[in-house]
């Protein structure tokens, strides 16, 4: 049992937009024991999508379509899929009163013929309502093969994706289950972590496939495995997880696949009634950004200053200004002061506070781009380490906010 | 000349990450000349990566492969590659040389069997020095095709396509010239903007590709065209973009494709000498950080307050509680406050506040989920608007995010 994405559309083959709806797709069809064998993304050209209907037909039992459903001229999808399944396009009543519907509701602008066409569907096909845009989805079917047509908007994509197709699939197709399990760590790299689990590794069951990941300093191990007995499965790989706490349980930070480190942070300080604010100069509100992203974090964050320019570091936060002449404003004094300053100002329990230079100039201070402070201010204790994160402005931020949360979680622990 | 993209790798087929690495190659192809047929994302599997490899062979000049070279044993491109080209495994000295550098260099644990082994390469292969990791780059050729072989991690393929592979690609092929042009509108829906534009994109000349692309509230509209003479297609695609604004002038914000909206308020504010502060509630420093992402931020940017809790409002922001109390906290006067008092704050010409709840609860407000107020504070007023933005978390922030941008845009072609 196993299924394919296509993807359409020339905006995603002259790298104009990222596609993040194969990543979406294939998760969620994991998550109903459905493997993804390949993703395939082809133009907005009829004979390139024909091709690539029938090369998936041969292999998959699952086709998932996305993209080119639009009102204009460039979406060719619908008239692409008349001709594989030798149908043509009929007016859909409820798609068409649908289409209306929104546009009295939500839309300025006058309905047009263009809307008006959204409603035409291949005949064959199983309409399925798009409550959240006005291009139906598909169900089709060849030859045994499932194929659905969902629109490129990734939210249509995925209110589509969840509330019909899944189901759909689950209820139509015997499959067996898939688990996997993510442990991650941080501080050591994959061949380093290779060499001292490799007995581990070498002893695991056939059954159980194991992968590394690196990214940014941290390094994801996932144990997967695919059967029938979904019980017997999880304790396989619940168990082989278990041996590697003793081998490199210094360097795990958290184990559940969808869970950041910001989560898990999120979690503690809920569960210990605690508070979090931060002070971000080089990061720029990134740290706030990745705290404030996960739903419920008003119980325990209360804000940030970002302190981009020197003045707003003294004016708003407090630093005392000879303190930057002497030690520079990339330093381990200003960083504390502001992880204290900002703490006390908001009346909270921990705090977080960033300076450094992510580049492309040396900015405000004399130091080395790349150079970064990171302060962590506890109930008991304020500190500051120093860390040098290379010179890719991106990665410098994104670096310094991973070991910001690091830092932070390590304190937490504690408390 | 076409070329294509394989990423191999089961973490893309499972959904553990987004494949990004596609959306640059692609980018930069094109830049280039070399269009992009197809992307194909297969699994670390033997069999699965020889068909893509033939079937890409069949049809296109250059195949860029990522992914698959770690040092550890699911990685298993080298060895197909080998497979593929009837080659085997040689050390490369200077590859070897790199390693044991960047071992002594930057890494804390002493070198092992398993990074030495990234120094083995075919012998047919040119290899390609990488020289942000330890995997080398490979150029290998069959029956006219180009196979390059590059490392997953976005970091060092990045480094190896820019400083290796495009020239080479640029030396070894005649290629045309591909332009695209992309024009930036928000405020009208992408039939809308067809209606409005039939007779022109009717009347485009047959070399121009047109497609609308549609993303929250905003549509991109881009023209394409490929031949020869670069010149004669940058006139042909100048001349019809020209005729769009007297037909949908007031709708659109920006001409260039990676211009983002913050960017051209970050060119304006420079070279106007202006600055800009922002006082952010729902939107938790996303405004901040999507500013300061920019390199040069700092020469307008002062800085951030995110308030989060409503206490932090009153006590940072300096927002009267009685007007809390009686207008609730998601409300237009609020929304000024914030916006004047971060302004006088940070000493700025501009200021952006935001008050709002992105659900999933209501929080400290008795506001329906989705509703927003955003406040621009300019030189000489202070005005908020209401937003109503729907039911989903990111989406509702992502919105905000950009009518902030967009309504500070429009106030700072006044000054």
């Amino acid at each position: 049992m196993q299924a394919e994405i296509i993807t359409i559309g020339d905006e995603i083959l002259i790298g104009q937009i990222v596609d993040t709806n194969s990543a979406f797709i294939s998760k969620e069809l994991n998550k109903i024991g459905v493997s993804v064998y390949q993703i395939t993304s082809v133009q907005d050209e009829r004979e390139h999508i024909l091709r690539a209907f029938s090369e998936a037909n041969a292999r998959s039992q699952v086709v998932i379509v996305t993209g080119g459903l639009g009102p204009t001229k460039d979406d060719v999808t619908k008239n692409t899929f008349c001709e594989y399944f030798d149908d043509v396009l009929v007016k859909d009543e409820k798609v068409l009163a649908y289409i209306e519907f929104l546009f009295k509701k939500y839309i300025s602008t006058p309905i047009s013929d263009l809307n008006r066409q959204q409603a035409m569907v291949p005949s064959k096909a199983k309409v399925l309502h798009n409550q959240h845009g006005t291009a139906p989805g598909m169900w089709m079917e060849k030859d045994g093969t499932v194929f659905v047509s969902l629109p490129g908007v990734p939210f249509e994509m995925r209110g589509l994706m969840t509330n019909l197709v899944l189901p759909k699939i689950m209820q139509k197709f015997e499959r067996p289950h898939i688990i996997h399990k993510t442990i991650m760590t941080y501080g050591l790299g994959e061949s380093g972590i290779a060499e001292i689990i490799e007995d581990w590794e070498n002893r695991l069951p056939e059954e159980i496939k194991f992968a590394y990941l690196p990214s940014l300093g941290r390094v994801r191990l996932r144990l997967s495995a695919k059967g029938q007995d979904r019980e017997r499965l999880q304790n396989l790989i619940d168990t082989e997880a278990k041996k590697l706490y003793p081998l490199i349980g210094d360097i795990i930070y958290g184990e559940e696949e969808d869970q950041s480190i910001e989560a898990g942070i999120g979690q503690q300080l809920t569960q210990k009634g605690l508070t979090l604010a931060t002070a971000e100069s080089f990061t720029g509100g990134k740290i706030a950004q990745q705290i404030t992203a996960i739903p419920g974090a008003s119980n325990y964050f209360k804000g940030t200053v970002v302190s981009y320019a020197t003045e707003t570091k003294i004016q708003v936060l407090g630093v005392d200004p000879e303190v930057i002449k002497t030690d520079s404003v990339v330093s381990e004094v200003v960083a504390i002061a502001m992880a204290k300053n900002v703490k006390a100002m908001m009346k909270t329990d921990f705090a977080i506070a960033t300076t450094g230079n992510a580049g492309p100039t040396k900015g405000d201070s004399d130091v080395e781009v790349g150079t970064a402070f990171i302060a962590i201010s506890t109930p008991t204790q304020t500190f500051a380490k120093k860390f040098v994160l290379g010179n890719h402005r991106e990665r410098i931020v994104q670096k310094a906010v991973n070991k910001a949360f690091e830092l932070l979680q390590k304190e937490l622990l504690k408390f």
